[in-house]
């Protein structure tokens, strides 16, 4: 998708990879479905994660296509909506403590009582290939950009990213975009050391994680760079790509948006490619968005 | 556009023609340019119309690509964004009282002063043509549905859609939608006589005028029903069509939406087509958008 109105706040030509449109309203549908496609579900009855949000739900549908079972262990606290999604989608829920060690714990001991074949969010080779299936089809259909950008997370759907548009067209400059209150890939990235952050506070749920560690290999190896913005900017982009392309995107995909508005994506006059990761808000708790009838 | 969360909410497989997508945010620049294609830039130069909002937006697009001039009658306290687009499109603005008697005046003594062909927001045939054409494409890419629904206000798209429907398939189900607090088509239908409404107090600002002459003659001939929904089931649909479809829709295209989700479309099971009018919403007006920042 494109808009004029878009084009003329960016400076650029810009070209949206929608990716909330997605089954499961999030690119974790393509990793998920990769993954699953390549077990069989007579030798693999059942797979499993730790997730609070659309990686657990993506599993979940791929699994149910696929004949399978899955199973997700959530923290406590996860929001609400997403776990019913998670639940919806016909996974068992096992709950745990929130915090990494608490779900890998809870993750081991569930692979040791039932088996299953664990699937990690982003550090997997299968997932990575799967979620750069996006910037495939969509670099497929708009060959011609100066520069595409992804949101960074754990890394799954940047380096998916940088491997198709490298593989694709070298030339192309990849970008990953990052929250400035999450900013382990960009200090990653500049260090060449992996950082790490902790439970930072950002709106962008997606990209609270750290960066995995093949994932940080193929950000050093194949994107060209990181940029990042700031938690007004995240709101502001929802709202534009509200009013613009009639989207609804969530915080994470934002951030991308961002980075765009703030003309940090190539020279003025090029064409930008940005996947929008997703667009799964909880409308009762954006803080733009009310849910409240109103009076009549 | 389609979506299994909204099929499962609706009990039907429905599928959207996504006209809030179309240049202008709306179907309204089908009718318009359709209108200028068939007008000779050299021989007539001006078009003008009175509008306070997606018609008069539409127009001034139409006559940009087609080389000529376009003059709008504004009424005063029209929405400042609305207004603002008219002008970013390239229209000269000409502004009136209040109510359709000043406008009409108005436009006459324009016409009167520098000529220019009147282009009308829904009584004209080349208006009600361009606007089936939204039905006409849908119907090529979804040809097997039960029931098409279209919102009604002036009624260009419920009367072109409704040509374009029972011209390719006299078998499907033509129902128009309009808010309860604005029935003139549904009383207009139901008695056999054009009815009007005066500044009737819906949120669906696209269809608080009357139903015109041609639009009432096609309601009769081909429009298999007209149905209505209260100001809450309006809201409700806009929030549901964001969080199913994550796609912003303005009010009056949620009418038809909150049709379906009140099982006023079609049996349960059946396909149903539904044309979301158009996406412009004031997101600082909107009854469920809050235009500020959060606090940080």
């Amino acid at each position: 998708m494109r808009s004029d109105a878009f084009d003329a706040r960016a400076g650029r030509r810009v070209f949206f990879k929608c990716e909330n449109l997605q089954t499961g309203g999030a690119f974790k549908f393509r990793g998920a479905m990769n993954t699953l496609l390549q077990l069989d579900p007579a030798r693999t009855p059942l797979v499993v994660t730790h997730s609070s949000g659309n990686h657990g739900n993506a599993l979940a549908l791929a699994a149910r296509a696929r004949g399978m079972r899955a199973l997700v262990v959530v923290p406590r606290g996860s929001a609400r909506v997403k776990v019913a999604a998670i639940e919806a989608a016909g996974a068992r829920l096992e709950f745990c403590e929130p915090g990494l060690a608490a779900r890998e714990q809870k993750l081991k001991e569930i692979v040791a009582r039932e088996g299953g074949e664990v699937v990690h969010p982003f550090d997997d080779a299968r997932i990575i290939a799967g979620q750069g299936t996006a910037a495939l089809e969509f670099l497929a259909e708009i060959p011609e950009v100066d520069v595409i950008c992804a949101p960074v997370g754990g890394g799954g759907l940047i380096g998916g990213t940088a491997l198709a548009a490298k593989t694709l067209a070298p030339g192309i400059r990849v970008v990953g975009a990052e929250p400035a209150n999450a900013d382990d890939a960009f200090r990653s990235f500049k260090t060449g050391q992996r950082c790490s952050v902790t439970a930072p506070d950002t709106l962008a749920d997606g990209l609270r994680g750290s960066i995995g560690v093949r994932n940080f290999k193929l950000l050093r190896a194949l994107v060209d760079d990181v940029v990042t913005v700031t938690e007004p900017q995240i709101v502001e982009a929802m709202r534009i790509a509200l009013q613009d392309l009639k989207l609804l995107i969530e915080p994470s995909s934002a951030v991308a948006v961002a980075a765009a508005l703030k003309s940090a994506l190539g020279a003025p006059g090029q064409r930008v490619g940005i996947v929008i990761s997703g667009g799964n808000v909880d409308l009762e708790q954006c803080p733009f968005l009310r849910g409240s009838l109103p009076v009549m």
